[in-house]
């Protein structure tokens, strides 16, 4: 399994806390946990040439993991629209924290993704689908001590699986982590992972992010989303 | 519309501040409010002949709310499977707070309902489905100071549309309001209702389970769900 | 409640079969009939000021009506933004034919909405919820006789409540008439009714039209889409 | 992965078409084919003590296939009731052609799980989700010259995922292929299979079968679902 790991890496550049926490980027650090299973993993930032991700790249991965907040609006569309049509085809992604505003996951959601935020808040993580291979290892509930409030309602379509529920020390309630699929495209949103928190340290995060890739890895890669004109095949 | 409120009418007679509260009965507190509607209102209970739930009735009614708690084993199977069979033909069911555990909601959901409980908890319902109909005139939050804990995980298919999501002072959070469809019948659980607590004098808690009764009334009555054998339609 | 039927008008001015099926275009004949029920019709098209879509316009809207064809590519991008937010914030659409590859529905749905075509094909419509609303009155199959076949794979995400599929007699199925919601917005999507065809003349296609706009009609209007800085609510 | 494949046995002792068909029986032609994966395969039947399904054998199984027809009032509800428990609690289960009417099925779902039939009709199965685990290595559609009608309106509650759609040259459609989750079991229900037809040694089909086991197999087996009582564990 092939994975690539996409980062706007801009706090990490800018904010020395982030720096301090994630050396190596964010993408750095979630392409080393990931790394510890049966995958080949990549990284891709926003500031290498095509946002690092090329058509050759993306033809040659089987899950996308996307992260950014400061840069969405730095993406250029057409990248957009390339990573958008491979999740089509059937590739994977998942989508982590604060990429749920990414011009990518709005597109293929539909909608704002609007939510409430605050920063700093004692995050509970209710496991709803103990069941679900993404849930595979992680206890009933587990507490993320500081982490960035996001709160319902959020503007998504119904997902197809909501997986994690989450609570919120300021009275907030959240669906923190869910499935959606989106023409051949598996795809998992997951709300722990704000730059200047350690939730990415956390082993149940860690453990979710790993299972999230193996859940997402498609069947069949680049499978064509034709528009043909038909001749019957019955009855003439 | 024509409304049947079925309450086991146990706690009433046993729990002197229950009686006190609701001295007509949960179910006579329920018809109560809905009569300011354009809605007319029956009662039925446990202690009546054939649980106040003849063959007569259901035909007559639109949507069923259901209130029951340590009675649930009490209901026969043979009124369980009547009611069931008129939900499945089109009748509406509205299924309240200890409800979840009756017999009718599990046959219907097809899971145990199990879910985490505790008295006394702080709840804070959030409306993440603002344009339901079930929502209409309910704020994006509100408070109950004191009502029963409900907490995930909680076994039922994934809803239809979740409406309400709860936050409880304890750390739990709960899918509070959905909807699910079950044959042609319309189908909403809403989790406040406490027998000991005062949810259903709250108006919000009102005009949910008002806005619900009306979503749940059906198109058409006794759609037959048949079993034929078929001939051709085409082609021969 | 008040219904804006858009319309792109092209084939009418250049297939003279359409001239004659339809004198007053699709848009015309669609508002003749919407206007025998209890509705405010207005129409918009393509060759109008702002495609007829002005902000004032939508504001002043239900329900959206959407049928186009050879001018999706006409349709400004920035006209698919503003209606697409008045759908996010609550305004119902229903989307006629081969609008399902309209800007709008595609960003909607966030997928290609590509499916098999063929012109001239027997179609059987069958009723498989047959208690919803948008199915009142409808029976539990009709056949149109001349139809624009569209067939699976339909490239669009899995639907809220499927509520009719077709027959073709070429061996083709279809999930011919399905809902979703994104936003606040319900949208019911309705595969009959090509241009050069009479599918519109049907009594039960008329008839499902008109439920579909009672069923997308909001219960409240302009519903903001924030995503604020929120204050703790609880506990401190 | 551990298989137990569950079949009344009936019709194999009854026709003599069948058991031509099938000499080993229904349950030993599937279990030939699934033998050929990595998977250990059992097989139980009506007439066994206690139709085969003891605790200690569903205790070490991860899925269970169900065929039946005929003798589904002789299955024990308290067989029924086990088989169910083992079912929320993560055993997969894959339901066959008549299957449907299965207490088992009924349960499961909450509905009749009524359909149209009729013997002897040509089908053409389409996949609709072609990246679903369970589509792997399914062409876009492949035909069964003689195979058992059922046909919508199908009496279940709304799929998770319809995969497979199903197309009968008397005018009918079907959702042939479709998931479900109840409590934490995977369900998924085929509908070729009638006993007097070769479906099942159509290669597509078989490998369908063969997708569905792994699909459901469980993460975790035998996860209880409880109904305790919480005491707080935040804020107290």
């Amino acid at each position: 399994m092939k994975v690539t790991v996409w980062n706007e890496n801009i706090h990490e550049k800018e904010i020395p806390l982030v720096t301090e926490l994630y050396p190596g980027g964010l993408h750095g650090y979630l392409a080393g946990f990931l790394k510890e299973e049966d995958v080949e993993v990549r990284t891709a930032t926003l500031d290498e040439s095509e946002c690092g991700l090329t058509d050759e790249i993306l033809k040659d991965t089987d899950v996308v993991i996307w992260w950014g907040h400061a840069g969405h609006h730095l993406v250029p569309d057409e990248i957009v629209e390339m990573v958008h049509g491979y999740v089509l085809r059937g590739m994977g992604l998942v989508v982590l924290h604060s990429g749920h505003h990414s011009k990518l996951f709005r597109k293929l959601m539909g909608t704002t993704c609007n939510l409430k935020w605050r920063d700093d808040a004692r995050e509970r993580v209710w496991t709803i689908k103990p069941n679900h291979p993404i849930a595979a290892g992680i206890p009933e509930t587990f507490v993320l001590d500081c982490e960035e409030m996001y709160g319902e309602p959020f503007d998504v379509p119904e997902p197809q699986e909501t997986i994690f529920m989450s609570w919120f020390n300021g009275g907030e309630v959240f669906r923190s982590g869910f499935t959606n699929v989106r023409g051949n495209g598996r795809i998992f949103y997951f709300q722990p992972g704000h730059e200047t928190n350690r939730s990415f340290q956390n082993p149940y995060v860690q453990r979710i992010i790993k299972n999230a890739v193996r859940w997402a890895c498609p069947v069949r890669k680049n499978l064509a989303i034709e528009c043909p004109h038909a001749p019957a095949l019955e009855g003439e």
